[in-house]
C-alpha cells in the first residue's frame, strides 16, 4: 500500500503539500476530495480525517497526518532528499523562521481578507469546526499585511534567489503558492517588487510549481 | 564567548525559549531587555535585533536568532539532549501539528483578545514594525478562540501526560506558556478542565517551568 494524498486541485493548501510531493519525487495515490460539493464534510471523507480538511496524507500504516506543518516535516524524515527544512542548525532556523513570518505574516494576511469579506464564507471568518461572523475591518487589516509582507519580502529577496536559504525550501514552496492565492483578495506584487518578480518567474520554471 | 540570551522576565514570549534553555541545560549568558521602558526600540538593543523584540538569541560567531520558530530549532539541533521537538518522523510530524494548533487556535486567540482590547496597546493590534488599530470584534472573536481550545486541549489530554508525544514537547512548553498568559485576558481553565488541570500540575513540578 503507497502514501495517499487527499487533495483538492483549486484550493491553496493542499498544493503545498502537492510541490513537496512533487520536489522529492515521492511516490502516492492522489485522491481528489471535491470541497465545491462540500465532500470534506461528507461520512467517508471524516472517517479519513475528522478534521474535515485537505491536505491529508494517509501513511502506510494506516495514520493519516492532517497538516501542512506535519505533512512537510514527516516527508523531510522520509524522504530527505532534496532537502527542504535544511541541513545545518542555522539553516533550520532560518527557514523555520521565515516559514513562520510567510505563515502568520502573509498566508493569515490573505485569509483575512477573504474570510472576512466574502459572502460564500459568511459564518466561516476561522477555518475549523468552529463557526465566526466576519469581521469588515479585519478584512481591511488583512490587505494591510499583505501590503507589508510584500515590501519586507522584496528587501529580503535582494540579491538572493531563494527566501531563507542558499537552495529552495518550504519558505518558498509556501510563499508561491500563498501569492497565486492572493489573487482572490486582488493583491499581487506591482512593478515596483523588482526582486520578488525574479524569484516568481525563476519558481515558476521548476515542474513542481506548475501543479 | 557564550551563548547570549535577550529576555524580559515578565513577557510570555521570551519565556518560551527561557524553558527551553533550562530543559535542555544549555550554557548562556542573560541580556535582559526592559520592555516596560521601551528598551527594544533602543538604537543598542535595535543594533543586535532590529526586530526591536524578544526573545534574540546572539550565536557565538555572532549571528542573532529572533524568533521562537528559528530559536527552538537551533537549540534541538546543538543540544539534542533531551529531545523537544521529536525523533521519528511521526514523533516530530505530531508536534509540529501540535505546536502549529497551539501557536494559531490559543495563541493568537489571547493575543487577539489582549492586543484589540487592551488601551495600552491602542495602534498596536499586531506585533511587529507597523501599526495597525485595535478592532474590538477581534478581541471578543479571540476569548472564543481560547473556549474553543480549551474544550480541544481537554480531549486530547485524555489518558496522555503530554500534548503531542509521550514526552515533554516544544508544544508543551507553548501551551504552558500561553496559558499562564491568558490571565491578562481573564481566561483560565475551568473545574471541568480536569485533563488540563493534571497535565499542568505536572510541569508546574519541573524547575524550568518555574523560571
Amino acid at each position: 500500500m503507497s502514501l495517499k494524498f487527499y487533495d483538492f486541485k483549486m484550493a491553496p493548501s493542499p498544493r503545498r503539500a502537492r510541490i513537496i510531493l512533487a520536489e522529492k519525487h515521492v511516490p502516492h495515490e492522489v485522491v481528489e476530495i471535491d470541497l465545491r460539493t462540500g465532500e470534506q464534510m461528507g461520512e467517508a471523507y471524516r472517517a479519513t480525517n475528522p478534521n474535515c480538511t485537505v491536505p491529508a496524507l494517509k501513511l502506510e500504516d494506516g495514520t493519516v497526518l492532517t497538516d501542512n506543518a506535519g505533512i512537510a516535516i514527516w516527508l523531510e524524515e522520509t524522504y530527505p532528499e532534496p532537502p527542504l527544512l535544511g541541513t545545518t542548525a542555522l539553516e533550520k532556523a532560518e527557514i523555520a523562521s521565515w516559514q513562520f513570518r510567510v505563515e502568520t505574516e502573509f498566508g493569515m494576511g490573505v485569509a483575512s481578507a477573504l474570510r472576512n469579506s466574502n459572502p460564500a464564507m459568511k459564518n466561516r471568518a476561522l477555518p475549523g469546526p468552529h463557526n465566526f461572523e466576519q469581521i469588515p475591518a479585519l478584512a481591511e487589516r488583512g490587505l494591510q499585511q499583505v501590503d507589508n509582507f510584500f515590501a519586507t519580502l522584496e528587501t529580503r529577496l535582494g540579491g538572493r534567489n531563494f527566501i531563507a536559504a542558499d537552495r529552495l525550501s518550504v519558505a518558498d514552496v509556501t510563499c508561491f503558492v500563498f501569492m497565486d492565492f492572493a489573487k482572490v483578495v486582488r493583491k499581487q506584487p506591482g512593478d515596483e517588487h523588482v526582486n520578488i518578480s525574479r524569484w516568481r518567474d525563476s519558481l515558476r520554471q521548476r515542474p513542481a510549481f506548475r501543479l
